[in-house]
């Protein structure tokens, strides 16, 4: 997908909200247990609640992996799934993957390829070769980890390293990374004091902001700090949506999660373009 | 598994090799092809040619996921050939994880329980509660990045951060980290000029060395900076044994290869001793 589309699915949709399928079994209604693939069900029915009141869903690889062999089916499903139903929606593999040149080039194709994703959060530790193999492909986007919204932000991209913060080095050296145009950022919610500020140095980029809801963030603060006439933000939330209830009536509650955040959305969008 | 049976092993085969499984199918014997599961019986083959040279095996997970749920299904049996022949061996999911808490701990149950390595590299950038979560295990470790072995390392891990190198910041902050007895670090080894500052500052922690062979590291450079009379060091190397030959004679050259390192260890861990 280009970000063109995705910035005009926005508008169309008035919408700018990310769904984030982060499936606990645990936590999932009981009676699905006893489906062939729970998880899958699970996501099919958030899926066919929500999609007209998004534009992204991301799945958290963890989620997945932790159950193993079968996790990895349900992921392979769900994407299939969104890519045949809802090709309009851009599709995120919250992975935090990076490694090596010739391994993240495994790992785009793992993703990009394989799975059939749009995007992939990448980690930014082991530097520009690292990154760049993401970059390759054309209408896939790397999305860079620059400052996230948990606790451990402040242990190290916080830290002044060669008298900027390292999420500020990290942002200011990958906008000279070999097709820097195919790079979005994870800006976590909690941290919207930096976003203006940010935001002042990467104008045209998406943001990925996650942290809505259960970890604290707040949409209008962030919108204020961030948002664009383009928009260039794609906010995530997570639990708030697909846990809203953990009885039969999860779908039509996860829906009525969702829509609450859109109809903020589309109040913040309409003051943005008046 | 222990440092002690660890350190026990890498004693009484006077070995500290790591062999690195990073399959490709491309430059597997062709022959293998025809195979069930390519991916398995190259690893089984290269195990059963190698495991009395070397007590690690180090599985790079990204060169699995490019095959998908096959890569994984071949990342399993490989896992589970070793836990059920080779208890002995210490097993290494390279996989470079790292998230917020609650996904960390997902990761940590994928890697150590669902697969039963005994062991996982972790990305530093979201720090200590994205690391801590993979601590919690008895007997199980965490492989944090630290200094890696690509040029990107200069990006950030060597700027100054507050006064130290980022890589060092991040060493000295995970001593402090709960349970960091169950820390390993991964070092290149192409970085030996910084080995013996490292060792200095973790005298007792286990190093993980990739960059050996292909990368350019030299094993002797290495163990001068950073071997100590407990030896603390896994010494990797995957292109250069398991490739060593793509014909049909690959898991005979293989074990040629890594005896050749194998008695470089023996003579480099005989002075260490006298």
């Amino acid at each position: 997908m280009t970000t063109e589309k995705l910035t005009a699915e926005i508008l169309r949709k008035e919408s700018f909200l990310c769904v984030g399928l982060d499936v606990d079994l645990d936590k999932i209604p009981k009676h699905l247990l006893a489906q062939e693939d729970p998880i899958f069900s699970f996501n099919k029915a958030i899926i066919d609640a929500t999609h007209d009141l998004c534009v992204a869903y991301k799945t958290n690889t963890a989620f997945y992996e932790a159950y193993g062999l079968k996790g990895w089916s349900s992921l392979k499903k769900t994407i299939d799934y969104l890519n045949d139903n809802f090709p309009n929606h851009f599709t995120i593999a919250d992975a935090k993957r990076g490694d090596i040149g010739n391994t993240s080039e495994r790992y785009a194709k793992a993703f990009f390829e394989d799975l059939g994703f749009d995007s992939v959060t990448v980690a930014p530790y082991m530097g520009a070769d690292s990154v760049e193999p993401f970059l390759t492909f054309d209408d896939k986007f790397a999305i860079l980890l620059a400052l996230t919204s948990n606790h451990g932000a402040f242990d190290f991209q916080t830290k002044s390293c060669n008298g900027e913060a390292l999420f500020m080095k990290v942002i200011n050296s990958s906008k000279h990374w070999k097709n820097s145009q195919r790079l979005m950022y994870v800006l976590g919610a909690t941290k919207s004091e930096q976003l203006s500020q940010i935001r002042d140095m990467l104008p045209d980029s998406f943001f990925l902001v996650p942290g809505i809801g259960a970890q604290g963030g707040d949409l209008e603060a962030v919108c204020q700090a961030a948002i664009t006439k383009k928009v260039g933000l794609l906010v995530n939330s997570s639990r708030g949506i697909i846990y809203a209830s953990r009885s039969d009536d999860f779908a039509s509650a996860a829906r009525e999660a969702a829509k609450s955040i859109q109809a903020e959305m589309a109040l913040i969008l309409e003051a943005v373009n008046h």
